[in-house]
């Protein structure tokens, strides 16, 4: 198993090699099997995986950074990566410790990946009980990481009694089957597309107990994973601004020429495209210091466990939303404004550099921005907290 | 022949035609000659041939309506169209009256379609003189509409006497030969691959007269085609940005779902929506006002013939340059933020959104915008003229 | 009587008269009994009388420029020219024509400066009939120019029948007091202080009809000068952002420093300078353009009196409204920017740079922006007309 | 002595004294005597003094929340007060240990305040040596802090042999005159006028060593107070920025009404101006996350002492220098926008709202703000470190 620190130089070598084709890859569009194959073999699938259950143990810094380092390379992994690390988190926000501490080492052995399947715009997934557990039936969409997932953290809800419960389903059964029809703008390689369970077996040992997260009045740990995704989606925002400005910035020192009137030799030598350099940067520098804060609050507050109160989740909810509206606008006005400084042969297919744009307008839609400076405006002028819900 | 009011109307009918597969031609990316075959049926080819010498006679502001109404459905043919009226009008900015006049009858008769060679940061074309004319040799990049064009508008050095002259040349002939490599993020119909002149015969009466504009001290009357350019960059900047709005419009209207938490049924009652709209429409109104006055001025100028001064010239110039900066900025927002609006299905493959944005992209990066400011803050500050170069 | 010529020249004579002591003028504060006494004697007051009532009949055209002129240098001064042409010409808005044409006569004999007290937010005035007449009753705020003013427009409520009638008063009585109350951040001589009517006489010869402003499905010409204050804002705000600019470019030009690590030697050598001094000129001069444009539509919107229809007025509306966005964030952002490019000694008491900023950020708030753009919005997603009312 | 917890309290009672008369205060523009004995009094002078020689022993994180605590409610104060933190601090950063302990401790047993007299781009100051020390002679402008000071700190050049030194001079003596000719659009009370010194004594001990500042190769460490003015200035921006988003939301929740067209009772209701806030406050928090993460790196560079390299301070450089592009624009987005959301009436004379953006404007022109960005940008592209020099 790697530490932490190993993680981090792990990261650094996956990413090198997710470089070398990512523009052939992700104009192929092909589901990112081999790609997940890759995290696996680098160890970097069970990095939150406590220790004592047979992971690396790292935190949730550690693995910001390890999204962030195969973001900036290539967005799509990231997500996957990211998710991942959400999805095999999220199952502690559940009350059956037992069931959770039996995956945990499960998935840190097997060397898991996780995926998704709790889009709550869908309706809900039934729940049949039979004989040593339940089938599970209905479709998904957006299942991020299902497509290509060992196990597949979902909800559905008891056809006898009406009960919600928090489950973790084994992608490996004929009763799963995968849409394949992620076809979007960006984020192409994220096997986003949908997923249907069709009398899919849950064991009642992967039930990890009742959903409290959709009820009223929900305890506030329990709610945890919305905000943990917020906090996730802003880190990618980050990692895709900071793969988009070093390849900009790699093009106009490498191949850009200096405009005739600039008065300059070189194009980084030209006051204009340093100047705009510097405010991207300076922007997106901004963006990931409030996007890193805001996620040390959120780690402070999942160390809360179930004492964790609805105030201090607001503050929270709070940190991250104005994170989220931060990162949002940087990252489109990184990857679009790139261009200005490489220039027009930069836009040459081949190049690639249209891609972080293309991911990141596609990932910052996950839901309204707008909405989030809602949430931040609200608090300040009248102290309201953010309703939880499936997004805040 | 139309008159200029039936040229409008035959706009927004090839605008219709060409609405019904845009996002399928434009995935397919094949060679653009059904559609300029369409535009020469619709007769919008002859538009700026004066009447009497057979053609429309229409002014600028019906071509620039004309380009603005097909560009705003297929930004690649609304860029073909508007080059070709800049070729076809250009050739009267030289010195033998005779060789336009019957260039001007022979283009209406034959419902010519022009293009251009003329990219200024390739090396120069060869002209070595043989009987009746001159044979052409040289290639240029970025020579958009040259591949389905019948007459290029091009320059080339006398091999002898070093004399540079203005020529037609005619397209339809083996010494003219495309690249067909035209491969980029965006305009990806406008045929703007390279050409090569491989002893292209140029007939004397083809040769237009010296070409002054690449002279100092050339007659500011000669140049003005660079202003032209300039003009027609910020109108389909314009056309484009018209085209993203209202097709981002429409869908909210039809298929955008309220948020949860807006408080209202539809999107188009969300205040966040209707405000976000409002103020990309009025940014973009103030672009368009912007371009519209300026080109205004340019025929103004143009009107002027060779009696136009240098001074007047950089009012000009200054102005289209201040449209650019506007233009430029209200298009990639335009083109970027109706994504916002319209919400995360938007970004399906088969939308077809992300096109307008991919467009604008692109054909802004012509010339580096950032330029263009500082020749209005020159003007502003020591009310120093724009250098007359190929871009300005 | 000037022709609209020579108004035009007066103005620029007006300015330049002004701007030898508008700082010390504005720090004063005192009542701009003499500034309105210099319009005047400039001819200027009767500019929009028709030449057949005595006036020098210019259009609006004619006099958006001379207030733009007097604008640059004295924003509050414009304001009150700007207003004056407002209240002269909004009487037209009635159906009692020999009034007006009497009104018209006598002002352009006499010269008369005329304000307003028409503050929506206030309550209503009351109309007691009496001999020959009314006596007037009320307070209203934000009164600009009434303090200054030799007639006054407002309109009251009949204490007896409840009818509410548009009406002239003359401000030379003594049931007309001001409460010279007007202490604000900017606009310090607009002399906008509250007015108390404590039975101050109306002839009957000065009433101009029945107020239908008020009405639902009031006749969309009588609401029309509603449209042309929005109209006047704009033009305001793009004189102030005129007069901005120009001053900061002097003070660029004679005054700054060139940076150290500028690698210059004169402050209007750097390209940081120069781009950023054209990109707030673009601004400007697409703020300008559009609000030109809306504003040419509103004059053919009043020229088609009574006949207008409530589509066409929401058409110019929705212009209006879209100006006033646009000219609303170039004033803001000139008149802030500016010092950027002047340096911190341009932040000197005596320098006067700040005023603009003051002035601007005064009097852009006059009804929020935000909801200018989504009416704007409104009319681009739906259709939908801005309700006629006070603001728009 | 307080400890570093008394003094965030102590911050938070001095704060609230100065908000009872700020406005009236402000506006009289008195020598700020006052307030420098109130900070005195709460014993918040000697915080960043070692506590071995009897001061709080705070660290600057401690200071910068006292500073901005003080300048949210009072900008010219808090800027009194974080000037005199640098200056009691910079001292350290000689070679003289002797002669800081002392000066250390004699300036916590005295409660003293600091400032400072080193304006860049004024002429240097003479020292002649005379029995004991030296006669001080020269002028400085931008002395923020020298007219309410006990100490000042400087440095001059050795008449003689012309070695420049640093130097700590007594200002209760004749021989230093202030030109109390601070008068500016902001800042009015931060005694930021001209110091003359006419032959003022300097005694020997109060050398603190050769000046290697301004030499070319300078140890990085004896250049560290440079970085630590410009983190500074950063917290002083967020600190107002603070100050006017905290007005702002006051004065919407208690004083603004809804606009008639929102739909909503109450001015906190409209979803434009939740957004909006949000937005600002998103902003913010991102400009101070940046400027906290600076600043923690400024004070782990300060705490290597002479061991710091030239690149470990480059990365403190450009990391500050971003943290000025963000929070500039942050400021003055805040302190101008916040008008729009509180409506026309915040502007009335009295509610000193428009102090915020005077302040701002008038600080943030302390050194371009663009070539913080160059610098920013040269990092990227190029790897370059920041000159050092007076500004970097």
């Amino acid at each position: 198993m790697l530490t932490p620190g190993e993680a981090l130089d792990a990261a650094g070598e996956v990413a090198a090699a997710l470089a070398t084709d990512v523009v052939e890859r992700e104009a192929a569009g092909r589901p990112p099997l081999r790609e997940v194959q890759l995290l696996r073999e680098a160890g970097l699938l069970p990095l939150l995986v406590p220790a004592e259950h047979g992971g690396t143990g790292a935190g949730w810094d550690t693995a910001y950074s390890v999204v962030r380092t195969v973001t900036a390379v290539d967005p799509s992994i990231g997500q996957l990566l990211g998710y991942h690390y959400l999805h095999a988190w999220r199952i502690r926000l559940n009350r059956r410790a037992d069931a959770v501490d039996r995956l945990d080492a499960a998935g840190a052995a097997g060397a898991w990946f996780w995926g998704g399947a709790g889009n709550p715009r869908d309706a809900g997934l039934e729940l049949e009980p039979v004989d040593g557990g339940f089938l599970l039936r209905g479709v998904k969409h957006f299942a991020t990481g299902a497509e290509v997932a060992d196990r597949i953290t979902a909800s559905g809800t008891r056809t006898d009694t009406g009960e919600k419960l928090s489950i973790a389903v084994d992608a490996h059964q004929d009763g799963v089957r995968h849409g394949c029809d992620w076809d979007a703008l960006g984020q192409r390689l994220s096997a986003s597309g949908s997923i249907t369970f069709a009398d899919a077996f849950v064991a009642e040992a992967d039930v990890l107990g009742p959903n409290e997260q959709a009820a009223p009045g929900a305890p506030a740990f329990a709610t945890l994973h919305v905000l943990a995704f917020q906090a996730m989606l802003s880190q990618l925002y980050v990692g895709i601004a900071e793969g988009a400005l070093a390849a900009g910035a790699q093009y106009t020192r490498t191949k850009s020429r200096a405009w005739a009137t600039s008065g300059v030799a070189e194009a980084v030598q030209d006051p204009l495209v340093r100047q705009r350099y510097g405010e991207l940067d300076a922007r997106l520098r901004a963006a990931a210091a409030l996007t890193d804060r805001a996620c040390a609050e959120l780690a402070a507050a999942a160390g809360r466990g179930w004492e964790l109160t609805a105030e201090e989740r607001a503050d929270v909810a709070v940190q991250l939303a104005a994170a989220k509206v931060v990162t949002t606008g940087a990252v489109l006005d990184v990857t679009s404004t790139v261009f200005e400084l490489t220039g027009a042969r930069a836009t040459k297919t081949g190049t690639g550099l249209d891609r972080y744009w293309r991911d990141a307008r596609t990932l910052t839609l996950h839901d309204p921005v707008a909405h989030n400076a809602v949430e931040v405006g609200d608090r300040l002028l009248t102290g309201a907290a953010p309703v939880p819900s499936a997004y805040s």
